[in-house]
């Protein structure tokens, strides 16, 4: 803990500091801003608390590894550095956005010799999305167009941003991606489906994000004794199925119940869904 | 012309003004460090001109009405701002820097309502890459990992830079990308062969940058009763042809004498790239 203020202006982590928000800004020279060259993570907060942090700080090295950037601190330099920021904003229910570029050099693309990764973390008050929840949203489907290495969660997001774009273009509440056919998954979150009462969802793989909701959503599945499986799915099944939700950090268990304007099922949130939000709320900490 | 004084510190232009060098900060929150959200050019400049400068500024018009970005200025006056910086630099051979966010605004994935786009623009001496031209370079190959719409000049490079830096991991100097075996392009630059006297790249689609050089060599070969065609090829013809080549703003054109460790042809820069540097040589304001 560094010191306690009166709560004034917000605080952002930035680059080994706590700063103003006002005063929080970056290099035009770091390569997050040229390239997009960094990773990112978004952490829940319920009653004050990371919640799944192992899980987010899991990823968040994974997705360091795998683009060569060393973190700038240990995991347990991080933490602190969060809840340092929670306990200075207190924020009881909200979000903690963190990312990490590769750091301010002269734009060449190769990794630069010794560049210093900048972190950038602060957070938010936010509800829970509690009225998409219960009547769940619609949604568009369009072809997936991203890289194919969608499983890490870096800076490079304009496609989940020309995507999310053109949902709300079409006036539908997010996009369903699918590849030649194939589901993978929504702009900013995971996609499951339900048929005959057994849950569907994208694998792990290279084309989608591991989402951590996701992975919460299949164990939940498991204790209650519904049938969940990590296979591919086509755009036909998705047309077919009983149920259709999404998951995510922020949006928790959203229903689809519209797809390119006609109903999912019955047009409304259905019993699987209905009983894994209700398996998951019991996961909150209160 | 705004005003003139000795010269001192570099200057950049951002946000609608001229700004020292070591003063050019931007919002953590500008779109472009969240998302990659802006678009961006490399202009060449020969002796104090801009080289093909409406060619750039037509890409330039064209990728920021395909992410929907309205630029802060018209074509002319960006022009006088690239020329401004030139002058007050007394840069004569080197490269104009530009790129334009979405602006800044709270992190959220679709447009905002109200952001203002952010200009950054700059220039820089660079020599022409005489040794690699007239000496060559070595390439490997790898998968094309980028996603499905390469012909917009984003800031969504994180492909690009991992490829570049495989082939430095490896000491080659630059990568071919394939996707299932069909050549798409290198890193950064475009990808020409010659097999019997005629050239071959890839088509102008969603799949590659519609390079400046590129056209500009395109027309040299026509004017030059070089048959050119474009048409995808693989990478079987791509280890059988005579010669290969890239094309870019600041590479111009350069051999690839060496492929995954193996020879192109002779080994040694082939005739008919040498005849089209040659040609391109004379299109450059002396």
């Amino acid at each position: 803990m560094l010191f306690r203020e009166p709560r004034c202006l917000p605080v952002i982590w930035l680059d080994d500091r706590l700063v103003p928000e006002s005063e929080a800004s970056v290099s035009y020279s770091d390569r997050g801003y040229y390239f997009g060259d960094g990773i990112y993570e978004v952490f829940r907060v319920y009653g004050g608390h990371l919640y799944e942090a192992d899980a987010h700080y899991d990823r968040l090295e994974r997705s360091a590894r795998e683009i060569g950037l060393g973190l700038p601190y240990a995991r347990t330099e991080i933490d602190d550095i969060l809840r340092l920021l929670l306990e200075r904003e207190h924020v009881q229910n909200g979000t903690v956005y963190m990312q990490v570029t590769r750091g301010v050099a002269p734009r060449s693309h190769p990794f630069p010799a010794d560049a210093k990764p900048v972190m950038l973390a602060y957070c938010s008050d936010a509800a829970r999305p509690i009225h998409m929840m219960q009547t769940g949203i619609s949604a568009v489907t369009r072809p997936d167009i991203r890289w194919l290495r969608c499983d890490l969660k870096t800076l490079n997001l304009l496609g989940s941003v020309l995507a999310k774009q053109e949902a709300a273009d079409q006036g539908a509440g997010d996009v369903i991606l699918h590849r030649d056919g194939i589901v993978t998954e929504c702009s900013a979150s995971n996609l499951m489906i339900v048929k005959d009462g057994a849950v569907l969802t994208h694998p792990a793989d290279h084309l989608i994000l591991h989402g951590i909701t996701r992975a919460v959503v299949l164990r939940l599945a498991g204790e209650q004794g519904i049938h969940a499986r990590e296979r591919a799915f086509t755009l036909e099944e998705l047309r077919a199925a009983d149920e259709a939700f999404l998951t995510g950090t922020t949006m928790e268990i959203v229903p689809i119940v519209q797809i390119d304007g006609l109903p999912v099922g019955v047009g409304e949130p259905g019993p699987v869904t209905r009983r894994l939000q209700q398996s998951f709320e019991a996961t909150i900490p209160s």
